[in-house]
């Protein structure tokens, strides 16, 4: 059988050098372990040399975060580092052993001995260089290699690091750039990227193929399918991306460079709109009679950011009576009161008049580079959404971007609104989302 | 308060540099962890440089190891070193936080971090060399080093390896020796070496200085406290070993060169003996008819030996009839039928008769430096055993020991009564021995 990871137009010789990724819920138990490696297998028996990033078993990690808890109200990030990353540590051991016993070599690394250095910043480190020379030398003696995801060493201090939940994605991915492999997989319990979440729209169609900056638009705008610093990294070192099931053979969604995309390859017609996104539970700010000087706009968001939260769309309007301004901002909800109590300490000094807020507001996002060349989306976009009685509070846009702040209760409606507009229903219903696996 | 652990004797200078062990039970849950923070924090705080070597939390290692029997049958020893080492990395980070909360900075290292090299034979590598580099840092930043007992790395391969069921001690040891720590600490839910086992003998009493050598036969003959190839090595690198318990203050036994030892310290008249030790579920062997040629003798026993039987206590006779010989010697009884079968198929090459065995034999040893310079030990024992009624099947003896094998119904009362007939019995009962920890 064939996963499509030898798609001749990646060949690049004998064989192709390929990184897989395996998230949590795909080596959750025994039996989860035992199926990825005959599936690893049956990789390297179609000739590839195959390198393995691995999470750690189901729940682990978070089963390890409460022991943390039980032993200590607040963790050294050192120490809270050294204990998460014997997560993966089991897990890779445990799937080498799986491998092993199908009659092929797997070695099990460590992040550390795979060469993932980092930044010292525990619990949240940077990549900021892999030397796999262990990895090299075990494809080298034709064994299948298996990496500890989420972790590294830390390039100043030679201590254990962890790069942040999910990170195990941006592991693979850096793997796979250095080690030169001719694409990285990312297998997890989703079958791939989708035209929309098929919870919310079940005529959402898979997508074959996606340029990476489409997929940072949907990512950064609210799918949760990969983390944006894995996409970042992938297009940045422009290393292709397949992401699918690891519970099907189906083929999954590629991500590439827009220059590397077929057109019409997919059976659908070239469309517009590659993808619409929806992100709820934010909240929408709006600081009222803002002086309108320099620097006044910068104070009120930098207030905000202050308090670590992160701020989404930004609006500015002039008011016509006098010259003050009004800006308005969404934050995810549970912020809400820390950037009301934020601002409100800081009233005085920036000199607004008051805050208005609405603790229930969505974004809705349609993403396409189509967008660059085609006229009219907008217009389509905003009359769908008036046909549907959805009322627009705030608009941003990006090149490839057109995101609608809307009443949360809207964003639904919206997203299939938009969704038929720019044809992308599917005939048949797609299959159920099931979460990312992550 | 003190736990002994600042003996005058001991100090080389203004601090006292220890390493303190503690085994799975004395950090089995997250209470545990905490208790014991807090007594390495005792013991920093009187002035003295901490290095903790800590084994996995309780039944984690056994639980790892069904973990692993569920992936596969039988998993590559590499592999099982990688998935078993990240038991004691836990209970070390875990430690670590504890402490870090009681207002002191610890840090947790993995046996490669501490620089314990070993050889590459997984699942019982051994010690070659320990380059305490990063320990050193640690413990001049005046920081507490908690180490992960029980691990190390490859020397030629540098793959994790560990180092047998309960090396931890030996870890400790070694430690304490490449740190020229003053003394080394093994805490366990022991309160430390008793003159026998006071599961069997109410009146034993724990005894407060033991020679090595003593110590020594003590483990090689039954005794559970410490394992066989940690008191060799603190024999080897004169370590003192301060054997305790976890759960008390109360000073424990320590071990030291016998020339270290000072006599009537203890409070008690000095014994001949130091200790009983027993041995139970053995096995005797009688192979009949041994043709009395050089080199019949070593082709029995390796025959056996060759099985992977361990051989105890062996004897031979010299037959009065004629010119063959009786070897009688001891297994365990679980290797008796393993035993028989390969002497049964090396019958005809060897030349013997046939074999008698007695599947419920144990062992009996006293143990004493002072048997050196006093005469009439053997007699005192045996008149004992004569008394209780106790009839002996074989006997062997070392400089420092005499041991017989006996049956397994008479063990507890020829121990007592050896007890008894070499003055050991105390006035008040000891503490209900609860087994090693390990």
């Amino acid at each position: 059988m064939t996963y499509g990871t030898v798609e001749p137009f990646f060949h690049q010789g004998g064989f192709v050098r390929v990184v897989q990724k395996f998230g949590g819920s795909s080596v959750a138990d025994a039996e989860s372990i035992k199926r990825v490696a005959k599936r690893i297998v049956d990789t390297k028996e179609q000739g590839n040399e195959v390198t393995v990033v691995v999470s750690a078993m189901g729940d682990t990690t978070d089963e390890l975060l409460d022991l943390a808890q039980r032993v200590s109200p607040k963790p050294r990030s050192r120490e809270l580092d050294m204990l998460l990353s014997a997560g993966e540590r089991m897990s890779a051991a445990l799937l080498a052993m799986a491998i092993n016993d199908l009659g092929h070599t797997a070695r099990s690394f460590t992040g550390s001995q795979a060469g993932v250095i980092t930044t010292a910043k525990h619990g949240d480190a940077r990549i900021i260089d892999i030397t796999p020379g262990r990895i090299e030398t075990a494809l080298g003696d034709g064994d299948i290699v298996i990496v500890a995801g989420f972790q590294g060493v830390s390039q100043s201090t030679k201590d254990v690091t962890t790069l942040g939940r999910g990170a195990s994605d941006t592991t693979a991915v850096a793997l796979a750039s250095a080690l030169k492999a001719d694409y990285c997989e990312i297998y997890s319990d989703v079958d791939g990227v989708f035209t929309a979440d098929p919870r919310v729209v079940p005529g959402a169609q898979q997508i074959p193929e996606i340029a990476f900056e489409e997929m940072m638009e949907l990512a950064a705008n609210g799918a949760k399918i990969l983390h944006l610093r894995c996409v970042e990294y992938a297009r940045r070192e422009n290393v292709p991306v397949h992401v699918r099931s690891s519970f099907s053979d189906k083929p999954g969604t590629w991500l590439k460079d827009a220059s590397d995309i077929k057109k019409k390859e997919s059976g659908m017609e070239n469309p517009i709109i590659t993808g619409v996104a929806q992100d709820k539970a934010l909240a929408k700010v709006t600081v009222v009679d803002v002086p309108d000087r320099p620097g006044e706009a910068a104070q009120v968001l930098e207030t905000v950011a202050g308090a670590g939260i992160n701020i989404d769309t930004i609006t500015q309007n002039q008011s016509v009576s006098d010259d003050t301004t009004a800006i308005t901002f969404t934050v995810p909800q549970g912020d809400l009161t820390k950037a009301l109590d934020a601002l409100a300490a800081a009233r005085e000094s920036i000199g607004f008049s008051k805050t208005l807020s609405d603790d229930s507001v969505g974004k809705v996002s349609i993403v396409g580079v189509g967008m660059r060349t085609t006229p009219g989306v907008a217009a389509t976009f905003f009359k769908a959404l008036a046909d549907a009685d959805v009322n627009i509070q705030l608009i941003s846009t990006s090149e490839i971007r057109i995101s609608v702040v809307i009443a949360e209760g809207d964003v639904d409606k919206a997203v299939r609104a938009a969704h038929t507009a720019f044809g992308l229903d599917g005939s048949d219903a797609a299959v159920v989302y099931a979460g990312t696996g992550r």
